[in-house]
């Protein structure tokens, strides 16, 4: 504690914005740690963002989504743009780290200075997105990132999440994971503003593009509201990345001019408020009560004494 | 409202205890629609519950857990047990409903009297269980259900949660969906008191079974501790269904004997209190603050005029 006592954030912000990676390592750290440090990074990064488009990508496992993304990373170097990942991995089951395996390709970037790639393991959040994200994407962002690209792993929860953090979000396919209705199930159609059908030199790749467009065809959409494109790639080849750039381009525009993009970065700021706000409640009631007292309502719910309702009332009351 | 204002809670819950059906699906749907009733709803039933044993089932799409639901149905009715299902599907994206489609096979057990199946929508929960799921177990349980199965398709948070829901979670894979690396990602390695490899008799099945088992086998386990086995099923056929219901109740066994039973019910209470009680405050501040007020915070942590944290400490302070 004495040692981040001492952290230098000031320092710190200062380095990273002079483009120094291991600052920006240190303060995606303290971010992650929740260091006690973590509020003084918050206040004075605060005036250095809001300059990063912030790109999600998902998709469930096996389509492509880490060489999807690197190849992404080559494809916007080329037109220029300073490019950080976020890659979110569920935690390991056994060590509480994050997977490595499919990381190794991203090391293509290792030695490019525009590029910053960081994992992020999503502790206690299993398939979702680390509370530390959306502080995560600030860092990079106040760094001078144009783009900030979010990589998730997991399907389901996760992909929800990233939408809410991006302005953009990439949902990426793969002919053989799975039919169409499958990808309803999982609940895809409703967060992409870009499809992307990977693997497309495989057999099935036009067919799910077809059944995809069937899908999000059936989709009410308001007039003048963003239809998303399929784009179809095969990243290990980097094949169809300059359409892919195109296709997230045109969603950046479309989004700055109707509205949408100020929405939803005024959406996602009110719900890492909240979400700031209710850790913070939620301790002052544990402070207050204390797991003991949780334990004995809890007990008095399992033995039909009271219901959760009124044992919650009790809790709240006291507050 | 007037109408719902007029429920007789106590009416259903008499009629759902004797076994009718339709006071049992009142008594969901209430639950399910947060209808004012439902507080009511829930201090008429906890004196009635805390016998039923909760299953959770859950799995990648495709693995056949509707299949493997139907078929457990079959295999704990036949020792007599009462069984209730509930479905749990991630919204459907246009409709906001469940999707029917694989439930088709559930009507085998439409005409069991011993039998309740309900499909919940996770509403607002996309993958992950609807917070209605808890009160519609209670339901079940005071309707005299046995064993209660919660079925849900999503991976990722939903498993977490069904994992926190239930007494013993299943576990299904299959082979055909990926590697052992892959369910690693899924985080499903943690959450299994039982694993079914269900397609057994599909190539694959051995070596996913023997990947398991050494993935499992690396997990750190305390002595005395649970070690999960792995079940081979072809559930379409109902092959190896009941060595499946034995491994079940030999977890349940478990268990009640190592007080890990009592355990997990506490923790679901308490779990249970505690998000009731953070909606409570949640739609407090709200009330409070109005969407206006936060808007006007979320606006100014995007002009940089203050950071998410100071905004939280606001909204905090003024409750």
């Amino acid at each position: 504690v004495a040692d981040r006592a001492r952290t230098d954030v000031a320092a710190l912000v200062r380095r990273g914005r002079d483009g120094d990676a291991r600052a920006v390592a240190r303060l995606i750290s303290l971010v992650e740690d929740a260091s006690p440090a973590l509020r003084e990074v918050s206040e004075r990064l605060v005036e250095h963002t809001g300059n990063a488009r912030v790109l999600g990508i998902t998709g469930a496992p096996g389509v492509g989504k880490s060489t999807s993304t690197s190849a992404l990373v080559t494809a916007m170097r080329a037109t220029g743009r300073r490019v950080g990942v976020l890659a979110v991995d569920p935690s390991s089951p056994f060590s509480g780290g994050a997977l490595l395996g499919d990381r190794v390709r991203m090391q293509d970037h290792a030695v490019d200075k525009g590029v910053y790639i960081r994992s992020m393991a999503s502790r206690g959040h299993l398939g979702g997105l680390s509370w530390a994200t959306p502080q995560a994407v600030r860092v990079l962002d106040a760094a001078g990132c144009d783009l900030v690209l979010v990589e998730t792993v997991g399907v389901g929860q996760s992909e929800v999440d990233v939408a809410g953090l991006a302005d953009t979000t990439l949902v990426l396919l793969a002919p053989g994971m799975g039919d169409g209705i499958q990808a309803a199930k999982a609940g895809i159609l409703e967060i992409g503003d870009v499809y992307v059908v990977n693997k497309a030199d495989r057999d099935g790749a036009t067919q799910l593009a077809r059944d995809l467009r069937g899908m999000l065809a059936l989709a009410q959409r308001a007039d003048g509201a963003w239809r998303p494109p399929i784009v179809k790639t095969v990243a290990v080849k980097g094949d169809g990345l300059d359409a892919l750039v195109e296709a997230i381009d045109r969603h950046h525009d479309w989004a700055e001019e109707s509205g949408e993009l100020a929405g939803r970065r005024l959406r996602r700021a009110r719900d890492e408020i909240e979400a700031i706000a209710l850790t913070a409640l939620r301790a002052r009631f544990v402070d207050l009560h204390g797991h003991a007292d949780l334990d004995r309502l809890a007990a008095e719910v399992i033995a039909g004494d009271t219901d959760p309702y009124a044992a919650a009332d009790r809790v709240v009351a006291t507050l």
